[in-house]
């Protein structure tokens, strides 16, 4: 831990007050468990209504365990998942796609982190050959993994590439919230076209909570079993909803979101003009890769907390989060300047 | 949600103050991610020096997911699970263990919910016979699921019946704190012998929090990687460290479950005296199983939420919580016998 | 190996002279693999021609095989599969539908080894209760490991309450050659009403072929995936489908298993007369199912193959098979009775 | 099916004679099954011996079910395989490794099919860190899937790189014959450092029999168990042992992989001579991938039997087997020749 602000991860900040104060406050009395609760049903019939979603919300702990159980809801015994190669699926969640829904990843190297119809499309050669897994689900993330996002027109293309070719569309929205700040749309026209997708509160201020969306009515029958089966169902779920609740109200989600993606864009900008530092994607949402010498990279981590993202091509990560303040990127931006003069020096 | 207390669940309750103060608590500033804070290295080391794990600890979101954990650490793919027909892993985790570890359940007949060396013995017939799937784990629940302990004695001949014939013991500790204010034991007591155990929390006064305890050392190395994969790792886990923080803090963890054995207790000699109730298993934790009438467990449940535990045989289940009061049982009490009375009536 | 005739199994025959005089023939020049040949098409028309199965027939390799692809191909992920304690796929699979399919198993006692509807309606306690697995397939096996009948009555009767519980039926047809012989009814007949089912080869002079019969139409379009990632699609297919060739020709598989049973009839008959000999379950089937005094059965053992069933219930099980002669019969039966009387002197 | 040779596999011939020969010749009397026989006992005790092999020779149906044995044996729970992205268990299973072994493929582009120990390592970066699936097992194919053969100096490499960095090391030998012949070395020098590898018989010449080989003692005690539950059992294993034991004497397995070998040899010195002809890998094995124009491709394809491999790359896979002859081959060049022309030509 270091006093310092951390830049490695929005999921290094605690919670917002109001998440904490909606925990306190729903600490009242006895309540029926597993959700069959007054507060997760005021959640979920609130998260329904913002997706407009046709199947329902369910709550879970994790981010991965949305994404396992929106996979599992989706994919066939036979099937496999396309997904980018940088899917947090893929590299992040230690295989827990293919041990716990038994699906082959047919990943894709995408720039920026963006799937796109083309890409999608060259997966799908071994359709109807029994000796290949068969591609049922595209799975995409937003923003992605790079920190980028999919427009609106990009998803809408995508799905309909999808629903024309027989294939299930999955969204992985650990950070939907940052997307919906940065494009300025609703979550529902987000969520327009996609069969199932993960909603995040963790990283947007809450302690630890997650929901599945099921978009397509009809599809949310075995939802309950599976959550249950694939351990994401906590019997105080209140305490859960509790924390959705506090994000709903007045869309403190995107005002945290918002909030975020303003201070990675101030990073970015301040960061841009220090000489030898590249921004080297798109900053969409809370995220900021930059290139910069090893050197410069070794002389700022020894104050400052952020994750080297690829050591071969000397690229950091540097991420912010609802509780980062002007003054956090500007004291880090100072030392950014700073160390990337004394680096040269050197 | 009623407003009389809830003789549902144990899961019915809130958190205990102490609990959500640590959680507030815990709010302050940045720390690292999934595990590798101050709070998490604070309590895992207590956990382990409690239990004298010499394996680890390992804290996880719910029950169901310490459970899979356990087992998929302890078993190899072709091996089977001994437990009791009434285990939790077999009644209530709606097929995890198969589904999630590959697990075949033996499951046998106990009466009070209690394996023996003997009942253990009957299920090992098939061993090295490749047609069946061999006997690797026996799992037992401490306190059982129908409110009985085992006794030290009975653990110890469990475990060594278990090294002696090539099992492992795992225990499902979901209500250990139970069985430990009961037995008037240590943690590490009633852990001696066993490979690995959870310990349950969220019963006990936290809003959700686990913990899997692997007592073998050298057993712990695959742990880390299977609670990720298992979508168990929460990614602010301070939060979770600070609950079993202040659970540990002076023991409040044994005076909960003191104190909800208590009120079980008190109950269970309560509704003994009512003509017509029969308490069906010792009352040795938190839980009152009880056979009444049809008609007035019909009367009762108008008032008073509680399971139906067994409708054939007309035994409901009582249980009781760490704020469970004295007058919340007697006012129950009260109208047990009431009911009792206008049920023979009518 | 006893020069004695095997009343071990009938899996310890060789094969039909007509089964290898059809290998040999279909060893002709080259052929497309994994099934895309003349001899796979003919036998595959075949097959669902003598079952009208509506949704298609695939060659597989063995027993528990064809099981698993059948489970796999009815069951959802959360599901669970109703059985009897006795069937093979509980009892002598290695847990197959445990770690392969994901599937709990709900056991029965069911006396001779047959469920019925009662025994299935005492398995849907749990329905609509996400904590338990939920009932989604029925398995029944036809003959039953027990060397019973179903009656064509009282499969109907079963396949009328799963479709009345949106259940689906499977049916394990290792033998069930042996059942149409005995009731004296078609396969397709047998077939009625039931989802899915296997017909085995291999016990009825196979060197090692059996088929999936897929009888509801629409429910086939996963199966040749599932096939080939269960590891069940032989390259050289024609091998496989000739020996089915071999024994649909002139309904040779039913004059084998007519033969097998009527075998079975003597043997029972026979020993049944045999002071001591208890007959415990209707012969109906290939299988004769009889306690003996334990001196008996030592002394027999000596001199025959065949296996203790139950040692502690003293039963044994006698098997005959296509190529059981009447004299292998008698020169059992001689030393049966001959047996009888040395354990009873000594 | 054509009258003309194909040359779309060596799956696509039928029997050695002396293989069809062996399973009559077993075909004498009953046996006990499931591997108890004495034809399985000597062939598995054969194969033991010429692979020096210190665990064990278990005796399966196919090669996808030998694959799935030999990593079910070698993986823990969290692990995933390394290959090469041509690898037959990633293109050609249909996803089995994922979904029955729970492993995720960590998949490299290799030229020629062939790992390197540097190629490996370059998939090691995430160990130690539980957010990534762990790297357990090197899977390599001898002949690759592109009919290239790793030198016995190359796999030693391999080997020592795999042992130096804990990861064991699986081989499909599904072609393994051609690679001794071609290298004039022993199955046993083949198998040097690794930990376990199939050996495929059915492509050699059988109908269909296949061996997984366990070079490590100590490693085999769970494949009887895995073997079962994976459904490659199969009752009357006789006759899988009779095909080897037909192709281990007097080394008919060398003899029809070296006829194959030449074959390919002279299909591809010919082939190399024809203009607009491009040889693609080194030919040393019994495959032969060639870029030829489409329209020479198409002509061809009227009257011969081969598969497109790369449509994008224009490049074909014409295979060899036991049973081609010099005039299959010289009459499929003669063809190639002609059509070559007419394609220019119009």
């Amino acid at each position: 831990m270091t006093q310092r602000k951390s830049f490695g991860s929005d999921n290094h900040t605690g919670a917002h007050p109001a998440v904490l104060g909606a925990i306190v406050e729903a600490n009242a009395g006895d309540a029926v468990a597993y959700g069959a609760d007054d507060w997760t049903a005021r959640v979920t019939a609130g998260l329904r209504e913002v997706f407009r979603a046709g199947g329902g919300a369910f709550l879970v702990l994790t981010g991965g365990g949305a994404n396992i159980l929106g996979l599992s809801l989706l994919l066939r015994r036979h099937e496999a998942v396309i997904c980018a190669d940088s899917a947090h699926i893929n590299t992040d969640e230690s295989g827990s796609a293919e041990r716990l829904v038994g699906a082959k990843l047919l990943t894709v190297p995408a720039a920026d982190g963006k799937l796109t119809p083309e890409l999608i499309e060259g997966q799908l050669s071994g359709r109807g050959d029994e000796h290949r897994s068969q591609p049922g689900i595209v799975a995409i993330t937003q923003a992605t993994e790079l920190g980028t996002c999919y427009t609106l027109a990009e998803i809408r293309k995508i799905a309909d590439f999808c629903h024309a070719n027989a294939l299930r569309l999955y969204l992985d929205g650990a950070r939907l919230a940052n997307a919906a700040a940065f494009l300025g749309c609703s979550l529902a026209e987000l969520a327009e076209g996609v069969d199932a997708l993960s909603f995040g509160a963790t990283k947007n201020g809450a302690i630890g909570a997650e929901a599945l969306i099921v978009m397509r009515s009809g599809l949310e029958a075995d939802a309950p079993y599976l959550r249950k089966q694939q351990t994401q169902l906590t019997s105080k779920m209140r305490f859960v909803a509790a924390q959705f609740g506090a994000l709903l109200q007045d869309d403190l989600w995107h005002a945290n979101a918002a909030h975020a993606n303003a201070m990675a864009r101030r990073l970015a900008d301040g960061a841009a003009a220090v000489p030898g530092v590249e921004i080297v994607h798109p900053v969409q949402a809370n995220a900021v890769f930059a290139r910069l010498p090893a050197r410069h990279i070794e002389a700022l981590r020894r104050d400052w907390m952020f994750y080297l993202w690829d050591e071969r091509e000397s690229v950091v990560r540097w991420m912010t989060a609802f509780d980062t303040t002007e003054s956090d990127v500007d004291t880090f931006l100072a030392d950014i300047r700073e160390s990337a003069e004394v680096s040269r020096v050197t």
